[in-house]
């Protein structure tokens, strides 16, 4: 079998990812781990994220992964730096990504970061952004109403938009940020309503999409892109209920997906 | 004196790319050689355009480059592969990025290419699209007339806007084409005209804007960006006249350039 793209997530946000990684490189096959039992990562202490991030990594390494990708910003915070010094294959986060296509898009170096609480206090899009160009002004601002929108599959119409719009007030005062990160993985699946709250003169920036990207230059850099004619594998396992997962996975990723795997990690 | 990111191109326009690269890398120090004595590399044999693109890569690997940025579309079709091959230091060219963002920014998988001669019968630009999804439906246009007008300085009112705008009329009657690549490193410096012939539903994507993004991408992930406190310093090398150099650059990268100096490369 030709080796697979690895992705790792807390839970079902990675999906956004994946599904961003199926439409950019639809020649590579996609093995995707969540940890959906003991979601979400952001409360748990740094130590046992990193326990858990592990567990997913051995299971995707004894399939041969080509690549790994970090598809939870927790995850990311924590382990991208060990991940990168001890693994020999190449690894990916959801942060860098993001904040990098931010820096490419403003012309005003005034971008805005929207994330969960756990995200926006760990101050990870801010110290990457920074790391960059010290002088980038960074307007952040956590929305602990977001995931449970998307997690009860209220994305569009009235409620949703509502919500999202009166959240967003506060970042509305900055008239010369043009550019705003969705520091969340769940987040695209609501992009348009915050396009929307935000108005035409905000670029929004999905890290799953620009993720993708960056998987893509990597192995093109690495001369790993997948050369052959087989068609491509998606497999899925999750550590919480499979059914949920699999109900979810069909609908964020447009397609149907007809089978999840349990996995049982840890202990 | 801290190592800096090498920049190499037949002549000036690798300054638009230059340009992206002190905008989203500010700390990043930048050596540019631009062989304007010998260009354009388009009409010379391939064996010329490598021999010539060894002797900027020789000339920038004496002062300590940390990674080498090929911002010319002939050399990146003719010489990435081996460069990326022969030497220790990162190597990025301008054709990968471009088509790399089309497809982040494509919903319709149909995407247009715009070039000179040169790069548009190479098939550069096509091939790169179709390795990474042959579905893609590739429209790619010829435009000799976008390089003189901004050589001459052409690149705003009415006479720009008619030679872009008849240009382009081939590839209007593309509905579903959602993504166009300035697949030539002159023509940002005529996005805006471009943009306005396209329409709105078109976005424009720059090859300098995207190679300076995953010039920080692969910095990144190699662990080399710049992290001190030193100040950047930029450095200019021609082959040609330096004040013609010299006034062109000021110009494109909206700062003053001092000093371009003479470089004497070849036998």
């Amino acid at each position: 079998m030709k080796q697979a793209i690895g992705v790792i997530d807390s839970g079902v946000g990675g999906l956004t990812v994946a599904s961003e990684l199926i439409r950019q490189l639809p020649k590579e096959s996609v093995i995707y781990v969540g940890d959906t039992k003991r979601c979400p990562y952001g409360p748990r202490p740094k130590e046992e994220v990193i326990q858990y991030t592990w567990e997913m990594v051995y299971f995707l390494l004894e399939r041969n992964i080509k690549m790994l990708v970090v598809a939870c910003n927790t995850a990311t915070a924590f382990t991208l730096d060990e991940l990168r010094e001890k693994l020999e294959i190449p690894v990916v986060g959801v942060i860098q990504p993001g904040a990098r296509a931010a820096i490419t898009n403003s012309h005003t170096a005034e971008i805005g970061v929207i994330g969960t609480e756990g995200t926006i206090s760990s101050g990870a899009y801010v110290d990457t952004l920074k790391q960059i160009n010290t002088a980038i002004e960074v307007y952040d601002l956590a929305c602990p109403r977001f995931v449970p929108l998307v997690e009860k599959g209220i994305v569009s119409g009235e409620e949703a938009y509502q919500a999202v719009n009166e959240t967003l007030q506060p970042l509305k005062q900055f008239n010369e940020m043009d550019t705003l990160i969705l520091g969340c993985t769940h987040y695209p699946m609501i992009k348009e309503l915050i396009q929307e709250a935000m108005g035409g003169n905000v670029t929004v920036i999905s890290s799953g999409e620009e993720t993708a990207r960056e998987v893509s230059t990597i192995l093109e850099y690495q001369d790993k892109l997948y050369q052959g004619n087989e068609s491509p594998e998606y497999q899925f396992y999750a550590t919480g209920d499979v059914e949920v997962f699999r109900r979810i996975a069909s609908q964020w990723l447009n397609r149907a997906i007809d089978e999840v795997e349990q996995v049982v990690l840890g202990g």
